[in-house]
């Protein structure tokens, strides 16, 4: 039995990231992760036709990947297909937006979430007003830097001081979330940086996922 | 240039039915108003794998759409792909769910909901909650009653009643959203015999589109 | 049957710049729609006073025109006597607020309102959170301008992009209302100047009130 | 100096009641209290229009005995005229319903409030949305008895005993909000019935001035 | 290292079913739990006093602890010491409550929690509102059985099915929360006569140390 | 019969402030307050451990003083042990925190608070929350001055004009709130210098209490 975490876009040097960021989770879990790109994806979710689209291949994916699963967990800040893999699968199915969030809230009162871009907030507003949580946001703001500038990492690095920074000290942050599945390189350099703890959405997701399927034991 | 009504299910009997619903929308209507089925949809949008699943196409049939669309009009009580249409589309799109919504918060100060099962319920939440309206809502109760069933008029008139009576009286409703675009025929008889304002959501969202494309004339 | 607009401060001019930007409105409308000025009126609502002053005086005047109503628009940004409008009479009765806030609901996530001065901002956030929608509240900020200050168009519209420009990139609002009957005039170049939709609340109202007209023909 | 209550319908007898009411606070009060009568308001507050009608009265009331004035009280439990008094007045302003409700927040987690008519319980939601304190509300429920009604004292106790007991064993409420000026005889009573907190709203408020006109002493 | 389990209260059998509750989760966890007793706290939380009272024993405790701990979880529905252990301690420390609400929010839309007693409702409701999650929140009921009456397992089952039965069908809830540390040996027998999803809170805190302290592996 | 007013604090010059603060209620109030420090508390409430652990000496010596009191104050901005002392007590039992922010909304629509530290703001949201009334929260932000700096009275007023500058201005607060029980001698000077009511909480708490005191005698 495996822990699939399904990357939903096309891009495999994401999904490497994504298996980096979280091969020490997998040393502690008692089943394997597995990380996988969805060959069909777009090369990024950047809209919402991306986050709609994905879907329909993501489901079917974890279909062909159901009877070898102890829990999915999406990979993508959009959580794109949550609400339809839960009502599709048999085991416990988590999307790293919803986990960073639910991770963040035991770490401080009030988070705030680092966006790539200042067009995909609107997004992680009605998210997070679906999950019912605005109360505990800080504040959401972008970097402004599309998905091949983050590849320029001391431009990137830079923006995310800048950006954390305000989140701690103007909107009173206590906790961050990185809002984007590319960013998982950075979370321990910015925690030391700020001071303040990080949370990488990636690595939430995987450490939620081996705390179900200890779970699914009890049930 | 025309108001583009998507059915995104593929039972052109319930694309009938918006167009009946309509029709005196329409006759008051600055453009005209086509009502389409969404041929490779599924027969009726039960689950979120459909509601993600209809997207891609919608969005292909509204592009071809584009140029004769004075505005869209996305009839199911889902309101599938409405972030997206909004993202692609350079005219006003409305869900019907969201236009029933705001059109009875200026009918009264809670509104309930009548659901056809208490399975799309929690989607409804969802959608709710990321709308931020939740403070207005009395309440959300289902009929219990599957798509076929609701063919049964007298049946389902039934249990309208029924529902519809807990939510005025026991919930504190001021006014009712049907919350399905398969009940169009049964709005104002439920009127008359509830006594208290009952939205039809295809007309609700009509009626906004033509509110909309008289306001781009300003625009 | 006509369209009502009423404004229920005593300046002309200002019905007069109403009817200037309900015109393209009218246009497209299958009713006439008629412009009022209340005589009695106070030249300005500036006050809470004013607010709950105007409501006999309108119901008065609403009550005289009822008989010619397909519906009511009370044009003033604090939507006095709204609720007891549609108490007394048997049509739609709309607020340019209500209606600018329902209408920028459905452009963006979250909405931005510039208001005259700061003394009416606690009214506003009475007003939205009666209508239970500040988790769509992006921020509401003041021109500090009063309403004879207006008439200087270089320097209003010199404040609004300064607002605008605050609201849109620190607050993160995806649209703009103006917070005022008396700003119909500057809608258009601040859209264009702020690359973000504005909405101005009389257009917004007259335009859901066409598409209740509408909406009543099937009713 | 004097704590000013003032009743804003015409009904002496009602005055009466308050006057009756707040005796026992008024005895521990460091300045008088007075309660009066509005004469040309209405013999009841029943409808949003007589909310709004009286206000304009009650201002010039208040500023007649604004000199001799501790603090305010307005005796309707729709709070009429509570912003735009504060507006105009430079001593403490205080509202039953929003003093009822401070009061109550002092006593329990949930509140319930009793109210005449169902059709007065959207203007308290607008109201308590205005507020912010929906989250603290359990319920409101009418006894669905009008003012004449009310003086049949049997039948009304019984029927605030029934609907008081609703509120506490299904909605959860740990303390009641007696929601009419009107029910002051019944609030001992009900208490030791339901054995639970009943907080009368002129009483409340009656109180809290009293507590205001101390802390102005600091001030 | 290892997780440490706190029981605040003094009794060693509730101790001894938070172990059993959790021996399938210790399985498949990278280090040891270990369930602790709190020899000078009261034989049951019950009020509030106890919740406060128990805060300085517990944090010894901890601190006693602290070098051999991974992680905390405090085992009472109350989860008294949870901020000021998270200030005390470097490691992770979770409370059952907040970690069955968070896993519940995975599970379903709209959570209710079944408690013991109708007097610890009050402070369930502050708490969810401090962790801003009321929306989410179907009901609250209690089963009115004291922490001895639940030692009659047919009785306090009989009422765990009527209660939870309510909860789901009158209420919406999708999942079921047990609101008390004592209740673990129903969860597996009430999910199955209800059908639907049941957290039992140790085990949901337990499963999430699990997942915590491989996430800290990756920090 | 007396109010008791408790600084949960060992500092008897921090209850100097208190009963200096509040003489001038004292003299409007029918029965003495009585201001009494808590010899075993720390000499600051910093961390939530200090707000856990000085509950039970406190409900030790409310106890003590149960038969003289008409009502207690609890004299901290955190307001520890509130909750139990209204479970123990059946006196009329106030917080500063809870007593300033229900007087402070009767002052303005939205409220800032100036805390002393940053670390204390998460205590403050989490309690906001719990009271539900965070949509009423302008703005809460810290001097970063230490118990100890707050001595130095030109450097605490001087920061205390700059953040009360920052919460009117940039977050909307119509009023302020000191958080702290240490700050009663700036209140005044900070309310002219800033034209803005400004609450100090020891004072809302004690006007509330005599209130209070007053409406038990209706009771």
């Amino acid at each position: 039995m495996t822990i699939h975490i399904l990357n939903p876009n096309s891009l495999v040097q994401v999904t490497d990231g994504i298996t980096r960021a979280v091969a020490p989770i997998a040393a502690a879990s008692p089943v394997p992760i597995m990380c996988h790109t969805l060959a069909v994806g777009p090369p990024g979710i950047e809209t919402q036709a991306h986050v709609d689209g994905v879907v329909t291949p993501l489901l079917a994916q974890a279909k062909a990947l159901e009877t070898s699963a102890s829990a999915f967990v999406i990979a993508c800040f959009s959580d794109p297909g949550l609400a339809a893999l839960r009502e599709q699968s048999r085991v416990p199915v988590l999307g790293i937006a919803e986990s960073a969030v639910l991770t963040a809230m035991t770490m401080g009162q009030r988070f705030g979430i680092i966006s790539i871009l200042s067009k995909s907030i609107p997004r992680h507003m009605r998210y997070l007003g679906a999950m019912g949580v605005l109360d505990r946001l800080a504040g959401d703001l972008p970097l402004e830097l599309g998905v091949q500038a983050l590849a320029d990492e001391d431009r990137t690095f830079a923006r995310l001081v800048e950006v954390g920074t305000a989140l701690r000290d103007t909107r009173g942050a206590e906790v961050l979330i990185l809002g984007c599945a590319g960013m998982t390189a950075f979370r321990a350099r910015l925690e030391i940086e700020l001071n303040i703890k990080v949370v990488e959405p990636c690595q939430a997701a995987a450490a939620m996922a081996v705390g179900r399927v200890a779970l699914a034991r009890a049930q």
